[in-house]
């Protein structure tokens, strides 16, 4: 840690700086400038709380040399983590695509979109049982009913199950049916739901919030490693920025800096990071060029009378012209799929 | 809502998209341009299922008329909302001020800052005992403990007390020590979480999401008014932007569009909002001539030790040398404090 | 074009409003709904004063149904246009690379990348002769100096030339010079600058401003090809966001959504969407995956002794390794490079 | 500047940088930390060419210590500057408000204008001769006639005249005309333009991009200075964010923390930071009692026929109003109006 003094700052203020910092255990170095001073504060002290410095007398600024995170980061871990998701490895040289309907609606739907998604390689089988709506007054979703059937569909099919879990009451609960809790992008700062995830023995897809730094999202995997599961998968999903013509701006960026800061698998949600079909196709075979992991799509049979985010389904067929357009793709980056 | 048709959308297409609506009991009225063709859906249908007409057939846009609120807007209450906590009129002539520390640390940091901000006219304490961090090896609150204490401290100073709640959980158990519920910003869309509070008989403090749009705060509302709890009060602290040089852009038009808007009472969190004392004081000023109906403060008796947040308390003689100088502002909007 | 009045609107003010609508030529159709009405505005008037109308008593919002371009957009060309950039065709199914240096900075150092980027089947060569930088005390560039090195070394190697044109006075003397004029994102809505473009002979490189919606982009190349030029290339180059981790974000949801909207080629600049030489790789792959027509690419010799932006220029080696592993990701979406 | 090296960075690589360093003239300094290695530079270098080392072997981050402007921070001048606009000064104790339409449309608008405005206290009229509008198909200015109407109303009102200049070539002839140059916020960032301006004898008027941060702001006013003209006088317009409520959002925080980097003053365009003359009120207000040294605000004696911007442009009547609201905010800061 570096902290850099004001222009004038006495050399009482930089020595009570001094004494602060060693108070905490660190070793200090000044290096006097010709017209300021920093203070380089040596010792690695994550946990200490350094960051009221700044309201010392003569203090302009703190500059953190250390990432703020242990275990998701590269230093401790050089190698990319494999999670397991009741079988099937994600983050190998193997792409995983998790495919299905917004919202479960009934068994018939699932069972005809999960049957469709299996023909084309796909392994996973999404679909929201306990839906964040942004209106009180849109479908909540089936709640536990959904989870039945999901586990039912997951059982006939082989498919993995993974569905969001919003609420700190329900993991318990969520755990018993699907192979991956999915903490989704309004929740990602829901740290009681970190650390209940965490103490989960699911893996856990954590989508990255609408506003969120990449290092927010680092730190938020950090609480489930943290509270002690160490499966952990994260989910580029579009963020917040002005442009209006798309729901969200996928940031496509982010996963070859994932990729550098972290060990852990990475996958790309491009149907909310769209927002509308016509686009999936294209940004799926960019995140897969760019890297990813795998991907996580939406797919509905009938998208015009879907329950939730129909605007941004995928029909089967299309899903399974991607399903084949991305296996060159995956191979010029040395993936299969 | 109006349908906007494709260039070129056939007949047979616009029919389709009449036929649909008029399913969902709307009437419509197609008008033909000469390039594009649009169909007006008359009918008050919030709860409709509309948003996936967007997939059918030469759809173009989907343009809402209606706001998607009912009980946080105008149309069915006109006049301001005075909200009540604990005796304390929020929303009336005269403004109110929250102040306090970040987090509540111990009962004799807690009693001093207490008298302090009474000393000023402030009327409401506010504290932090389950605190939202982005870290998990920061400091987290000192939960139920932190709860007694503030009790105690608003029993002994007649201030009444606002604390977060951050798990759906706690709720009720928060709901027995304090006298109004804050919803941090990062639990803007815990939807589960606005649920409960819309049950619990105490009034609700709402902060605005970092990346939330008004409407979208809006809506938030709406979860809590919907759940049967009217007693809601809007806290704009800042959005998140490009800028770098404060922790967060206050976003002070959102104070006369909220009024506009809605019925409720807004106030403003300048210490979040800014991100540094040494700026709290500007923008309080601000936000109370911009027709705030108070302002929430951070105040700790030492910062540089504060457990949270330190560097943008003010300390109880700045918070005091503060509470004076908003006294003519407030005269000059016709308002008091 | 709609226009919603507000809830409770008169008669009299809807009457008004269409008197207005129709002074301006337009048929009017109002809709009647239980709560707001909404009038339609039939004729293709995009150059009608309509604006202003929100000023008028009883009137909500206004929305446009035609997109504000004409020439830019797929309405009047279907076909995607390939614009001929001294012989080598930018738009088509061959690929197009630009790579060189940030800034021309002597002979020497432009004639070595230029013949390292030839091997690698690039066709044109890139480099800043007027450099817009951020501080007046940072290196601005050689100017005609510049001009004349490029044009010595395009002929000498074949290679056609891409520079950056930054004041009006200068659109003429960079024309005599060079093969494709280049408009920077600082200057997407110089205005002048585009219109003066719009007059010369050579095609136009419209960079993305760092916080121009997809829209404004357009309308930005629709000053060109009013003006008479209408050979534009857009150039997606990242915009600002929240994201602090990257200089910029590649909006790589910007290639499919302009494809859709415009006939215009769409290139990608990955040195300025990333900032950092190390993702240059994993985001130029994505561009081409998702469809882009071409990448420009910073490169240099010496990156660590570049006069600007060394930290994103790739070294000729790491060039020449990336254009080979571009070939199978190209053949995948069916293209050649 | 400190140099933060990567973790493991070898003995070799910091020595490596330290030469580097010491070669631009630099003092080194390194602290060996336990995981990582910081090099201190010390001397006051902002114009070495340093960003390069960043693509050195074994470096992670470069840390600046000093801001990047010289001329225009409080370091060499502390008081703030007054500028003096044709006799009126600004920056001083009393505010100073622009008004008038946001383009000259004919001699008799500008008069009826210039004189209503001239009765509430107002000393300086605004009017675009030349405007920037994001379709080549809207109008676009009167051009030179403009300046001559302005230049006319100054006269026989004694008001004084400030307007935008967008193109390098048009800099002496505005300069003929008024009394201050306009540089609007799609100009921040054409350095040419500030550099013309920097040569005139005239103040300027320096609005923020839309997407400026604080310290582009500031160095693209050094540009102004740097070329010999120290009469700049900065404007917040708002910035782009994720927030479609409003046109832009105004950035109020930039008031005090513009006022603490720089001795220059700053005024607030509530008109188009808002884009709505419904809340033009309350964020003058607002602006006002945060500590901006004055407002410029669009007025339009009939906003529905404006030729430009008449939705945000108040009328007369309420421009004259919110005149003398402002006085009580002016005295509760200090201030005279």
């Amino acid at each position: 840690m570096i902290i850099i003094m004001k222009t004038g700052a006495s050399q009482k203020q930089i020595e009570d700086v001094e004494k602060y910092l060693q108070g905490l255990g660190f070793n200090t170095h000044p290096i006097y400038g010709e017209v300021k001073t920093v203070v380089g504060a040596v010792g690695d002290k994550r946990l200490a709380k350094t960051e009221n410095i700044i309201h010392m007398e003569g203090v302009e600024n703190i500059v953190p040399i250390m990432s703020p995170y242990k275990l998701v980061g590269r230093e401790l871990i050089h190698e990319n983590s494999i999670v397991d998701a009741g079988g099937v490895p994600i983050g190998g040289k193997e792409l995983v695509v998790m495919a299905g309907p917004c919202a479960v609606e009934d068994e018939e739907q699932l069972m005809e979109v999960a049957e469709k998604i299996k023909e084309t390689g796909a392994k996973i089988l999404r679909g929201g049982a306990f839906k964040p709506r942004t209106s009180p007054y849109s479908f909540q979703g089936l709640e536990e009913e959904g989870l039945k059937l999901l586990a039912k569909v997951g059982k006939a099919t082989g498919l993995k199950i993974v569905t969001e879990v919003v609420d700190t009451r329900d993991v318990e609960l969520v755990s018993q049916y699907v192979d991956i809790l999915q903490v989704g992008a309004r929740s990602m700062q829901n740290f009681k739901l970190l650390s209940e995830c965490g103490k989960s023995d699911k893996p856990v897809l954590l989508k990255r919030g609408l506003s969120a730094t990449i290092e927010e999202w680092l730190m938020a995997a950090e609480y489930i490693l943290s509270a002690g599961n160490p499966n952990v998968i994260l989910c580029e999903r579009g963020i917040r920025t002005f442009e209006t013509a798309t729901r969200n701006t996928l940031d496509i960026n982010a996963i070859p800096v994932a990729k550098e800061l972290t060990h852990l698998p990475i996958i790309v949600d491009p149907s909310h990071a769209t927002g509308n079909w016509r686009w999936v196709d294209a940004v799926s075979k960019a995140s897969i060029a760019a890297g990813a992991d795998g991907l996580m799509i939406e797919v509905h049979p009938d998208p015009s009378h879907a329950a939730s985010d129909g605007q941004q389904s995928l029909k089967p067929e299309k899903f399974a012209q991607l399903m084949k357009a991305l296996k060159p793709i995956a191979q010029a980056v040395d993936r299969e799929i």
